[in-house]
Formats: C-alpha cells, structure tokens, sequence
C-alpha cells in the first residue's frame, strides 16, 4: 500500500526545514520499508500569491483531497501579503474544508533543549494539547458598522456547534483514556465569557459521562495559561476551544524551550479528508535565508503523520533519532537555537543518518 | 479634603485580606495626612446572593456611585453560586457601570518571591499590562438555536467600539510616554480573528501618530503569551483587548511568581465614577478560613489606590514596606506561598508596622 503525501514547502524558513523532514520521512520508510509517493505544490506560499494574486488555485480541494497526507512548512510573509490574506488563503482553508477538526500539540521537555522555567527536568512535562481547529472565536462572520467614524462599531461573532464541540472533546476523552494517567483538563473562561463557555463546559461534563475511567478537571483560561507556567507537570491532555487552544499550544511548547522545534497535527480523524502535518513556528522571515533555522520541527511533524499513518514505530524512530542527536549535543551540528553552530541541513543529515 | 472609600471584602480569603489591607492603608493615611473616610458594604459577595437571591441590591448604584474609589477584595463562592452568575452580578456590573475601562496590573519580580522562570532577577521583569476592561470579548450579546438538540449553535459576539478602544490604546500610549523606556507592546491576533483583530490594529497605529516618542511593536496574543515566558524582559507596557488583558495579566504575575500577591487597578481616567482596586487572586476557596492567605495582594491595592487619588509617596511607601518585608524573609512573618509559617494577620501587621 503506497502513501500519497502532499508536500507544500510554504514560506520562508518553511522552504528550508522541509527538505530535511522529507529526509528523515524517507530515511524511516526506508527502514521500516513504508511506500511513499511525494507530490510537490508550490501554492499555499506568498510566492504563489505574487504571482497569481492568490494562496491557491481554483482546483486546489480537488488537487490535494486524495491525498493521504499534506506535509506543510510554513506560511506567511508579511512583508508583501498581511497575514489575514495568506492564512485564511491557506492553512485555514485546508483545515476546514478537510475538516481537519483537531489541532494536536505535544509538549515535552526534550535532553538537550534548555528550557526558560527553573528546576525542570526531561519527564517532568509531557502533555498534549488538543485544540478544536475548525469554528469557535476563528469565525469570518461579523463586520462593521459606521466604519470610519467616531460611532464605528466592529463585531465578530465566535460560533460553536454541539457537532463541533463534542467530536472534538471525544477526541480528547479517548486520547485521555489511552494514556497511563488519564487526566483531561477543559480550558474555559466561563465566568466571564458567559454564553458560549459555560456551554462548553457543560458538553465537556455530558461528554465525560461516557468516560469514566478519565479524571476531569478545569481551569478559567487566565489561571490556566499561569499554571502552564507554574506547575506544568499537573498536564496530561488539556483540550480546548479554537482560540484558547491556540494559545496554549504556543505557550506550552514555550514553557519546555520546545517552541522552535514542536510540531503540529492537523487530523481528521474520520479520515474522509487528508491530515496536515506542520511545525508549530511559522515562516521566521528574521531568520529566512540564513540556513540557520532548526528543522526539528518539520521533522518531528513527519514522526506524527507516519504514526497517522499507521506506522507508530516508524514515528517513534523519528523521535528517537532526534532526541538521540540532542542529547548527543554536537555543537557542530545543533543549530544556533539549540546552542550550536551548525546548519539547518547539518543537523537533517544528522538525524536521518541516525534513523 | 476627605476621601470617601467604599470596602467591598466581598467572598472567601477577600474577607481575611481586607482587614490587612485596610490596617496598611490606614496606616499610610495617618503617616502622610490623608483623610480617610470608610463605608463598609456587605453585598457583592455570594454571601449576600444566599440571603437576598442576588449579588447586588436595587440601588448599588446609587449607594456607590459618590464614592472616591472602591477597595474590593475578591468575589466568587462556586460550590454555591456560579462564577458566571456571581462575577457577572459584581464585578464586571462595577467595571461596566462605572466605565472603569483600564485594567491596570503590574508584572514585577520582587525581592523574596520565588519566580518559576531560571535566572532572573528583581528589575530584570518590570512591565504594566493595560487591559480593556469594559466591552470586546466580555459581551453578553448571543444565545443558542436547536438548544438542546444535535443540531445545536452557540454563538456570542465580541463587540469593539472606536470610542472603547481608542479610549484604552490612549491611556496606553500615555503610561507607555511616562516611562523610562517608552515602549509599547499590543497584543493581537490578526492572523486568526479576521474582523476585530486587523482593525485593532489599525486603530493602535492611529493612535500612535500621536506619540511619536513612543515605540511600539505588536505580537499574536499566541506568540506573546511564549513571549511572556521567553522573554519577559522585551515588556514596558502590553495593551491588549479584554479577553487577552485578561490572560496576559495572570499570566505575567504567574512569570514573576507573583500571582498571588499581584494587585489589579479598574480605573474610570475620566474620573466621573469610582474606579475600583483589588488583587488579582480570587476568593480562594481551597485555603479560605485558614488565616493563611497572603494579603500583600490587597496591600499594593491599597498602594494603587493611593497614588490614583493623588498619593504617590503614600503609594510608594506603601510598596517600599512590603518589599521590605519580603526581602527580610522572617519565616515567622511570611505566610505559608511566599515559604513563611506567618498568618494573614501577621504579615499585615509586619507591613502595617513598617510604613
Ligand atoms: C473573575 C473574572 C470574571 C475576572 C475577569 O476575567 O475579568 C478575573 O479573571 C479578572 O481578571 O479580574
Ligand atoms: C497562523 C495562525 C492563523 C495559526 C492559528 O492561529 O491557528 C497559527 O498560530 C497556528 O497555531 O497554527
């Protein structure tokens, strides 16, 4: 059985860690002989739009639908296209027409990475995020009103569906359920944002019923942004809305020093559509050009979308390779983020080799 | 000239606190001559909503509305009230009625208090953030279709108006012009929220015509949030919408290790109503009846208070006691959070003694 995986290199550094995730992702189908056929696409990227005056071409749903998976770099360059144009021209897109309805994010302390919190060590904070990816605060619905007056008033309308919400939590209870603590902890803002939270948590609380075995808890989204800070070793799987997910799966792979090299699921997990797998860090225009950008990221997404895949030792060997590479700490290798000096296509030859 | 004061110790620990704020206030009333006249009320406290079914009664309004400020402890019992109902019938009603549209907290690292972050020092985390406090994404506008079917849609509206944002930016860009560094951060999200975010934008660099002095930068709340804990140090002042002030204004105290005792001003600049100040901690309902809360909290609320009714010596000598107090580390003082076996009372009357 061959994969088809759709490979879009996006923005920036996007084009360069994509060439060493595309390494490692061939270097474990070639150990774990996993057939793979790449297709490339140079849409969904700025460039793409300075040319055609948009993200994508008119058939770009039919072009990627059949797909297994998308592998995505990054997208964005503001400089020439505002952001609002090229990710709702892009990754937004794919995520809701693909329905690609969760957002999973590993938090993980890694050997090697430093992290900006005191007193922390590897295996003291492994969590996931889960982070509903299709509705919620991310809605286009809304518009202005006296624009461009004194009276203007702007209005954006958050929208969440019991459909919606509830496969998401699902999601999030069973992936709970399937690991040795079995905590889920719902992120909420129920006392202030009082119509559609306190809904939220009470779907959270209908959804449990079918989980017994899973511990439930729940932090205002303030408290729990702070706890994140203060006591992350109390996270197993957090899920949350849109928006707050958003933030936390920035501020958590913050907190483990992980920010420039976690990556990033886009699932569907009902499989009628392709899932995209990207890095967490976007198109890094400071440091695009340079060579110097950390691929870990695109590489670690390529160990979630082979375990999506079906191929969970493949992954796993992925993430072996690069925490083996890390701990190892070869200054020639690592990236000036990880305290090296090497290049982004070093530290690639490095982790593949070790696959 | 007499100062009128409303106490609201309100719910939980906000009834331990308030005495020792009010033992420090007082106390720096009578070494820098200020008058004081204090008015105790009981409502706004779920203790209140047992016995009258709710928060406030009919005409709060009229009872609070002469007042010069209004010195609130904190609110919220959910084991009998839902935060919802119980915030939304107190505190947020005085932030709305009472235009008090900055929220205004201080991130700083202090002497004594332990910081989850590695290797920072006191004056290496020194910022305000300046929240919107009165409209955005704090609206009870919304409601449901197919309640209670699968078919069911929760929808609520994040509401900005030019006069409430531009209002907010403008104290920003002031406080930013009265310090030192002269820089102002605006958290947005722009790339995701398509409607409110880019317009945000738009007004904050508007409004930065006006305050060319000033340097301003803007971050997605997401990458900010990692900001906070990356790099603390890049902060001066963060303005930021009502749901991210919010999330950013626990978080930043979380940074500093200081959320416990961080203090929160709700400020009417227009000086038509009271503003109101209060810490950032909650009622507590986990330690409340221990004796063991912290009350610093309620202290620099004292401090805050000071200085907007025209007192900053009296606020200063205020921050200057309890700094003091927390850099002599007196176990016997130091209540249980800051790595003491004091009471609430004790360490208040430590500062009290102090100033
Ligand atoms: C209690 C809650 C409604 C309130 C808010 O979200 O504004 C609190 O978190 C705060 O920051 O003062
Ligand atoms: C780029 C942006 C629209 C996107 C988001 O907010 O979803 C990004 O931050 C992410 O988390 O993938």
């Amino acid at each position: 059985m061959t994969h088809r995986i759709a490979v879009i290199p996006g923005d920036g550094i996007g084009k360069e860690v994509m060439p060493e995730g595309l390494r490692a992702l061939e270097a474990a189908a070639a150990r774990f002989g996993i057939d793979l056929e790449l297709e490339h696409f140079d849409f969904a990227s700025c460039d793409y739009y300075a040319e055609h005056g948009q993200m994508l071409p008119d058939d770009w749903f039919e072009q990627l639908k059949d797909a297994d998976a998308i592998f995505y770099g990054a997208v964005g360059w503001p400089e020439t296209v505002p952001d609002h144009i090229s990710l709702w021209g892009s990754l937004l897109q794919f995520r809701r027409r693909f329905d690609q309805y969760v957002n999973l994010r590993p938090c993980k302390l890694l050997p090697g990475v430093k992290s900006p919190l005191a007193d922390r060590e590897p295996g003291d904070i492994d969590f996931y995020v889960v982070r509903e990816n299709t509705e919620g605060e991310y809605s286009s619905v809304g518009g202005k009103m006296f624009e461009g007056t004194e009276r203007e008033v702007v209005i954006q309308e958050t929208v969440m569906t019991r459909t919606g919400v509830d496969r998401v939590l699902k999601y999030a209870y069973e992936l709970a359920q399937s690991r040795p603590r079995k905590k889920l902890t719902s992120a909420t803002k129920s006392n202030g944002i009082a119509i559609t939270m306190p809904w939220w948590d009470e779907r959270v609380k209908a959804m449990g019923a079918h989980y017994p075995e899973v511990s439930v808890d729940q932090f205002h989204i303030d408290i729990l942004a702070a706890n994140f800070v203060m006591h992350p070793d109390w996270f197993d799987v957090v899920v949350a809305s849109n928006l707050f997910g958003d933030i936390l799966s920035d501020l958590g792979p913050a907190c483990t020093g992980t920010i420039g090299v976690a990556p990033s699921a886009n699932i569907n997990p009902d499989g009628h559509f392709p899932s995209l797998f990207e890095p967490v860090h976007g198109s890094a225009p400071d440091i695009a050009g340079k060579g110097i950008a950390n691929p870990i990221g695109q590489v670690w997404s390529a160990a979630m979308m082979l375990e999506h895949l079906g191929h969970p030792a493949a992954g796993q060997a992925i993430v072996d390779a690069f925490e083996a590479v890390l701990a190892e700490g070869d200054k020639a290798v690592l990236t000036p983020d990880v305290g090296g000096q090497g290049t982004t296509e070093a530290l690639g030859r490095a982790i593949a080799e070790r696959i």
